[in-house]
């Protein structure tokens, strides 16, 4: 029976998504939980791997199982050997064809950034703090060019071993707002793109931020973009302020 | 020269506000900071205590330095001797009367309750889950019973070394939504009082809830209030659901 998870972590403690020997990661505390559960090795599939640090309030995971049981029996058994910084939010039958990753037709990345002179204790795990002003219209204006198919080689990681560099844009959407319990000014930066290379949504993030603070010009995001060079863009934002908002299915 | 800082700290790793010897306080953290500001012993002083586990996103303390400085500076020096989990959001200049404490003439706590299956890894820090049904509208008829000047012996610690018992209990709301982040449901109950004895607010919040799982009933309720006995509320919500709001002065 193959079934679909809806998953929440905060990436704070795990070593990313990825299952690695000796290493505390999501796929593996999934892996440990759901093999205890079917007596066999399970195997997990992610939507997409995330990167130590990065959290996720919609990572989507697929797995197939010889017993069969019911989805909220599923959940909350699964739930039951995980620690409490990974849940199955949700656990639904899947058909035989549905796979987390080759099924997936998008993803949206949310970016977290805190615009103020001091980081509230309810956001230093999940946002950046940034004091420096930020043109805000600038950063909107900019977010612009980045929409639609491109070959992302400059915002991705060098090494990174997928074959094509070419990935759609769909949206790029601000959030500019005052948070209630952390009584700051939160900012949020949605992407949304058919995939993502590694790095690629820190990358396009760091870049927007460079400039909003003036530090880069729409001219030099237009240039890296067609060339494909790595000089030109801003520094890849760090992996706390990132979520992995959701995953879009057929 | 007087200051008043409106701090916030996320309580997971305090042994509370208190200072103690060889605990990780936040007055110890504070007093540490302050004194090495000020090149002597910093004494402190909270609006009140607040117990191992609670947060705080607006608790406000005093503090009398000999050195003159700026409030921005003193905010930034401050933060820069402090750990990430507390934060001094804003410093003010205040006037020599002024005591955190002695000056307080109300505070608003909030208790979190995810009313859901699965806990959200981004509440299980700062809400209590609660999986069970509720009866909400139960609950806000029944909270009204608390509002007003009552001796609050049934819904303190035994050995509560306060001399009066007698509180005024002048709002208790509801806020019923769901949390974006965490994709969950979310209830908020705020109770404000011109002050708290110790495990007050927790116990409040513990009745209330027992009472909306239908355990309890209103008229046990406001027998407790009347005859001061323990053994007729409920258990004393945990800790980490709690936060302190905000301290209101003149």
């Amino acid at each position: 029976m193959n079934y679909r998870l809806l998953l929440q972590y905060d990436g704070t403690d795990f070593h990313g998504w990825q299952i690695q020997a000796g290493l505390r990661t999501v796929q593996g505390e999934l892996t440990r939980a759901l093999s205890l559960l079917d007596n066999r090795e399970a195997i997990v599939h992610g939507s997409g791997r995330t990167d130590a640090g990065v959290h996720a309030e919609g990572q989507v995971a697929s797995v197939e199982l010889q017993r069969e049981i019911t989805p909220p029996k599923l959940r909350a058994a699964i739930n039951g050997n995980l620690p409490e910084d990974v849940r199955v939010m949700r656990a639904d039958g899947a058909r035989d064809d549905f796979h987390a990753r080759y099924s997936a037709r998008g993803k949206t990345y949310v970016y977290r950034i805190v615009h103020d002179q001091v980081m509230s204790p309810f956001w230093s795990r999940y946002a950046l703090q940034e004091a420096r002003p930020l043109d805000l219209e600038r950063m909107r204006a900019c977010a612009k060019q980045f929409l639609g198919e491109h070959i992302w080689t400059a915002f991705s990681a060098a090494q990174s071993d997928a074959g094509s560099h070419v990935r759609n844009v769909t949206n790029i959407e601000f959030n500019d707002g005052s948070d209630v319990r952390g009584h700051c000014h939160l900012i949020e930066c949605a992407v949304t793109a058919n995939g993502f290379l590694r790095y690629m949504a820190r990358s396009i993030v760091g870049t927007l931020l460079a400039v909003g603070r003036g530090e880069i010009d729409e001219q030099t995001v237009a240039l890296a973009i067609l060339e494909g060079d790595r000089n030109l863009v801003g520094p890849t934002a760090p992996a706390y302020g990132l979520t992995l908002k959701s995953v879009q299915y057929d």
